[in-house]
């Protein structure tokens, strides 16, 4: 365990200690207020809100698996994760959150200032205001650094988006018990313990804007801009994905009990059923579907000095719920447990070269949970593992070299940089 | 008509003349290889290839109408618009061709290097290759500029998209009779010759870079762009905009005979038949429903010095088929006769600005038509209007000023700028 900032963490433990909370795992056919449709088999909620869990046939030319079909996370709405900024003693500060969600490994996570979704602030949960969201709401007393809607796992959800945001405010807002203001350097720091900084927070802070000395994103890299833009739209006119929301009981391949739904193989996630009883969140008690990956994940970049400069390995890569044919992933992603029935040739590109990696080439290697509200102890495994200098810079077509600054410029745009990609991306200083 | 480049229209009416094409306007029921499906009422090809125009219902809280249906045109397939740069004596020249087309007015326009549906380079027209094809598709041997996935009219086509792709090449690439270098001060002169550079070259030419003196494209701007960006975002977040496609024969207040489709109050536009015979083009002969708008359209940018540097006043617009809630289109863009029956303030906003100005704020006043394989006859007034210095500066939250620089940056990354504010911008020089 982490030995730094024993204040932060004697705060952790008093906040941990404030709050009652207590998850338990139990069977989909006994989740109060959610019930599988009797003609279509999706779990839904009777009030038709927050989110479903639907059948997606997909048909994709880009992979080893060109048709399947799964459960898939159907939410449309968009929710708001916002990060709110101030500069103390001239070095800017993150306003974080100590938060309890019912799928997170530790129960507690540092989270953004607000995680809301739109049930949230439009009232569906009846439950309580969600602290400082009126900072994040237009029109809003602070300066906007960042502000783009981005896509979260696209083997999960469909289509799924977020709004991240960050707000430059005044430094004389109330800070309540479960926040703390905390440096870039202290929250690097924390980013290295295991299941300690949430998905939300992470992907908030990879928008953060990242300056070279001249200013110029394109600085030292081997390809401009314009030509990472052309590998990307050409990837997008490459492939084709088409799919199809489906019945969730008209789903190959899986297998659903009472309890839960899962792969026939016991590959990929299981759909489980959670009851959540809680004193410090919106609501105090309720009950929800959410998705338990079988196996730990790996999401990693190969990097690689090219002329003096970091350079990471990005892929263009369609899951599922991708909402535009490809996004920019990480080089590897994906669980290696759901590989080992195909031979060697079939398995993820770059998988061995980061799984074999010794450990002076391990950059970052920290086990970090995805979002805790929809999924259930999803642990990856995160590395960054630098490549010797032979490793070669000619990459198959659905690879890129591109630096973290410009990784960081298309990330501004939205709808570019995968969650996998800018989750790693935040813990690279 | 203009009388500069006196050259260049002897080679304009050479091609003219070498080209033997004939369009007619015939039935719907008398197209050759299309038909009214039985079921549905939707106009589509026998083979399913092509396009086919179907019904849409659409929702959305944008706008002064929130619910209507109407027919679209479906065409999910990326087609290629690409223009060759080369240098000549240092100049940069652009490889534009002469081209007929069923909808343009005067038939022949110029037209970008290549225009191609996936149709055309997959052999569905089993027509004649498309000349340069093979320069823009990889691998290529020029250094590609501009590579973006653009959309096209949402108002008339379902989320329709075509790749925008600038290749420089090497000079000694043969010419073909059809087709003309042409420097960027050429081209601009043509441009404000009517119904002369048709849509596919301007929206291509749109994508060319613009640079400001210092690189940065915020130098001299009132927003940054990350302030823009959050506009944007915020406007996707505000608006809702549902669709369902639909049985053409299920659209309301539209009426369709054997002859063609018309709105029961003669706005909008008509679905109608043409009968094509060419001596030039990939097949000799073939029929095909067009779109043809009932009046001529408006599309204009005001434009303000600002602190002594140029802004335009971009709206966020929602269009039928806009891929994503909202487009950064023209300050103004619509068929002014489709709204005489609105009281004055339902009618588009600044629409009298750009009506009612004096000629000498007039920085750009022509007629230009849009897409002729589509459309027929689909003309629209392009206008800048250069507002007085007391015009505000604050302005609805629909609209927002940004520089030349900063459109043109934005409009790099796709899916941010609607194809009437890119047509536009490719007349400013």
């Amino acid at each position: 365990m982490f030995q730094g900032q024993p204040e932060f963490f004697q705060w952790w433990e008093q906040r941990r200690a404030a709050h009652d909370y207590d998850v338990t795992v139990v069977g989909l056919d006994r989740l109060t207020g959610w019930q599988f449709d009797p003609e279509t088999g999706n779990v839904r909620h009777h009030s038709g809100r927050f989110f479903s869990v639907e059948g997606l046939e997909v048909f994709t030319d880009h992979g080893q698996t060109t048709t399947w079909s799964q459960p898939i996370i159907v939410q449309p709405e968009v929710g708001i994760l916002g990060i709110l900024v101030t500069r103390i003693d001239g070095v800017p500060h993150y306003l974080m959150q100590a938060k309890m969600e019912p799928g997170n490994v530790n129960l507690l996570q540092l989270s953004p200032t607000v995680q809301a979704t739109r049930s949230n602030y439009t009232g569906i949960h009846r439950g309580r205001t969600v602290p400082y969201l009126d900072q994040f709401v237009a029109p809003r007393p602070g300066r906007v650094l960042f502000d783009a809607l981005q896509s979260e796992q696209g083997s999960w959800f469909l289509a799924k988006r977020n709004r991240n945001i960050i707000v430059e405010v005044d430094a004389d807002l109330p800070v309540l018990p479960d926040f703390r203001w905390l440096s870039m350097s202290e929250i690097q720091q924390l980013l290295r313990v295991d299941n300690l900084v949430n998905m939300d927070a992470r992907t908030v802070l990879s928008g953060l804007p990242r300056q070279t000395a001249s200013g110029n994103p394109d600085a030292g890299a081997v390809h401009t801009t314009a030509e990472l833009l052309s590998w990307f739209t050409e990837a997008k006119a490459r492939y084709v994905l088409q799919r199809q929301v489906i019945r969730l009981s008209a789903v190959k391949n899986w297998v659903r009990s009472a309890e839960r739904i899962s792969h026939e193989q016991g590959r990929y996630f299981d759909v489980i059923g959670v009851d959540v009883v809680a004193g410090s969140r919106e609501v105090s008690r309720w009950s929800q579907p959410m998705l338990a990956p079988t196996s730990q994940g790996v999401i990693a970049f190969l990097v690689k000095q090219i002329s003096g400069t970091l350079h990471v390995l990005v892929q263009a890569r369609t899951d599922a719920g991708t909402r535009d044919v490809v996004e920019m992933a990480a080089t590897v992603n994906c669980s290696p447990a759901n590989h080992l029935h195909l031979p060697p040739e079939r398995r993820p590109r770059f998988l061995d070269e980061v799984m074999s990696a010794p450990p002076e080439r391990l950059l970052i290697d920290v086990v970090l949970s995805e979002e805790g509200g929809r999924f259930y102890a999803a642990e990856n495994r995160y590395r960054v593992v630098e490549v010797p200098e032979d490793f070669p810079t000619d990459v198959p077509e659905d690879f890129t070299w591109m630096t973290i600054a410009q990784l960081a410029n298309l990330l501004r745009y939205g709808n570019h940089v995968a969650v996998c990609a800018r989750s790693l991306l935040s813990c690279i200083s």
